[in-house]
């Protein structure tokens, strides 16, 4: 499991005064990419002269309690699948102790063109690695 | 079926030159609200001296093509299921005909405290009355 | 003068009930793409094998009054200069015909390269004459 | 000088690669408010049994050099004027000691009432001691 720790900021706030169920999904994501930096990888990275980066194929979002303005919270990210060309994450936003919202994420290991287009591709051997052993871990 | 006509805008985009994920969300809101609004209904109004609004329990989309800045699309929403406190809305993103995407979104009723609480309560009559009739059209 | 409306939408908003202040430069933006579009252009686009786009260097709003969920507006969008380079717009937010704020904003002409590099450069011919054009009927 | 870090999050750039010019206000925002807890307020706060919070009236950025995906910044916030009823924060971007962009923001101190009326009233005793003497702090 990895562990991010956030601060809701005022932006991310609503006129019911809580957290847009929209920001939810930029704090999954803000997680997933903290956790690719800490296996020294990025969302969007050359590899062997490619360019790989990891669009979006679902991702859904239940809610319990909501987030407030200044609510320090923590996103505990897993991984829950990893497949030939994609990888599926979970995450629990958890405010003290207390499990406020759970997210899951799935996204494709894409070879992104200069002029846009998206290839769906093997993940590398050197990502598949290191995310395997840090699912490993996450599970013990 | 309520239909719902946007286009892109440059702060949708992100780095990998499409729409990010989580403003989905925002697009599939923007046709509830509109839908709501055609009804004369409003997702945060006054009925009978309670300020009603609709916190959202769960939320998802699916991806199966990416939008581009300037992308003229069409968000074709339907009701799925009206409940005794909650209405699950399903939201089709169309571009020139294909479907890029598609969402679902659960919302309860709630009556809203001046302090933010926010209470669960079955949703008012008139409402109902409303979503009902739009429930029954849309399977026409 | 080029009249854009818009509606305020419900992820505008802040815990304060009222529309962020980011977000009308969001807004000052969006009238300024629908009007290039309304003279063929798009803020990114190519022009004899350049792609050319029109980062920002400064820009400003001072508030009057604020905006509110549902609220109907108008963004009133003038060119205040054409320089050799760039270009300065200012845009007026209207309510019912009361103005709530102003913004301004100047964008400079860029090469944009694939690797990210972004140069200054003249204005293209064909770009200028419609601007100019423009600038001239908004006096009228 | 208040200092206050960050790093770029994919969400916050778009499809020219670089930082959206409208986060920069979000950016700044969250310095002021992380600058507010130093001090042990809000901008969102009750005193003396009145909801104080401060709207914008005025805010302005230059933009000298882009922001990109991942790169971790420096917020360095200073006060440039504490009036009766209003302050002025000055932002500078600061990035390996190089300076990409700065920012002024005014805000006014109002009393907040529950049916959304704002009213701006002289800033409280405590708050503006306790802003002057950071004012005096941040000039040494």
């Amino acid at each position: 499991m990895f562990s991010h720790h956030r601060q809701v900021e005022y932006a991310d706030t609503d006129m019911a005064g809580i957290v847009h169920y929209s920001e939810f999904f930029r704090y999954m994501e803000s997680a997933e990419h903290a956790f690719l930096r800490s296996l020294g990888l990025s969302v969007s990275m050359d590899v062997g002269g490619r360019r790989i980066s990891w669009p979006r194929v679902s991702c859904a979002f239940d809610f319990r309690k909501p987030l407030r303005f200044e609510d320090e919270f923590e996103i505990r990210l897993t991984i829950e699948k990893i497949g030939g060309k994609s990888v599926r994450f979970r995450a629990d936003i958890m405010r003290n102790g207390e499990e406020l919202a759970s997210g899951r994420s799935t996204s494709v290991c894409c070879q992104m063109e200069p002029e846009g287009a998206m290839t769906a591709v093997a993940i590398p051997d050197d990502i598949r690695s290191k995310l395997e052993a840090a699912m490993g871990r996450s599970n013990e």
